[in-house]
């Protein structure tokens, strides 16, 4: 019996696009993941440090990367996106109440559609409109319940348990103990959870 | 006819343990690597950004990463290695004495082997002492070489022209204009090298 594999992410996240497909894929072939929003930013900020600020050599190959490993995914994203994304924190809360409604896995495939593939910024209102609607989810009704206190409670709790459980970037996947970082340790987590090493 | 591969390296990085073994084999195996030693220390201070601050989450979670992809490369490590290594820019100019003397990647080898089997720290006398005697070139006489403003020049100008060419950390695999960071790339570079994508 496989463990379940916790998926932790943040909607502004570059690298949760690649990650994102990879999880679809897997889930579609039976694997069980659970879907966990944090608000990475603040944590981010707390350590004051970002990882990929403008102008920066290291944002510049992250690009290219991405846009290196995009095609073998089946993915054709337009690069570089809106980056960063100032409305990270509403697109959380949103995608928190998607998971809640059964509906996050598919919310942040076409959230990141939004994004990498249409240009629409992380948040904005066209942007979630444009990944709920392709959802199959209330435009209207979802931003409004993601505006209530205890969604917001909700996003900051996950992140307080993030942080001290020792994430410190995105995307993370836990089995039990084990965490893996980054797109590219997918693979690591799901041997993890069929193999337990 | 494979493209060569450049793999950038500074003696105190952790993950160039992993790389370096990779490259090992590859060369084994009739890859064309080039040896290029930089001081990478000197970037990020120049960044004011470090990867792996002492009590970090990241930093503990290298560790562990680490030690989960070691026994793949048949490496038994015993982790954490000391670290940080305040003498890793010794350690380079050593290094790039072995490169001059064709013994670059033999040396590079047995510097993991010191620090991450045997727990020495880099470029303290010990270390170099093992390292050095393990392939076979003259301790003091290296060791003196080393001491050349020749070659605290060179390494300098390798650092100068990794930064020109937006190298942000190690190791770092370049083939022709494209780069790959990361050990875990490496496998990308050597395709890259070989098909040119």
């Amino acid at each position: 019996m496989p463990k379940p594999i916790e998926f932790w992410f943040t909607c502004g996240s570059t690298y949760t696009y690649l990650a994102t497909e990879r999880v679809r894929r897997a889930v579609a072939d039976g694997a069980e993941i659970q879907l966990r929003c944090l608000f990475l930013g603040r944590i981010f900020n707390e350590d004051g440090r970002w990882p990929f600020p403008d102008e920066a050599a290291k944002t510049r190959y992250m690009w290219r990367d991405i846009e290196r490993r995009a095609p073998a995914l089946g993915l054709s994203p337009v690069l570089p996106a809106p980056y960063p994304a100032p409305q990270t924190e509403r697109a959380n809360r949103v995608a928190h109440v998607a998971i809640e409604r059964g509906k996050g896995l598919p919310f942040l495939s076409a959230s990141y559609v939004a994004w990498f593939e249409k240009g629409m910024m992380p948040g904005e209102d066209a942007h979630l409109e444009a990944a709920l609607t392709a959802v199959g989810l209330d435009v209207a009704e979802v931003l409004s319940a993601a505006d209530a206190p205890e969604v917001e409670a909700a996003v900051a709790a996950n992140t307080a348990e993030a942080r001290e459980r020792g994430i410190f970037g995105v995307p993370t996947f836990v089995v039990g103990e084990e965490m893996f970082w980054g797109d590219d340790r997918f693979e690591d987590a799901l041997s993890w959870a069929n193999e337990g090493a």
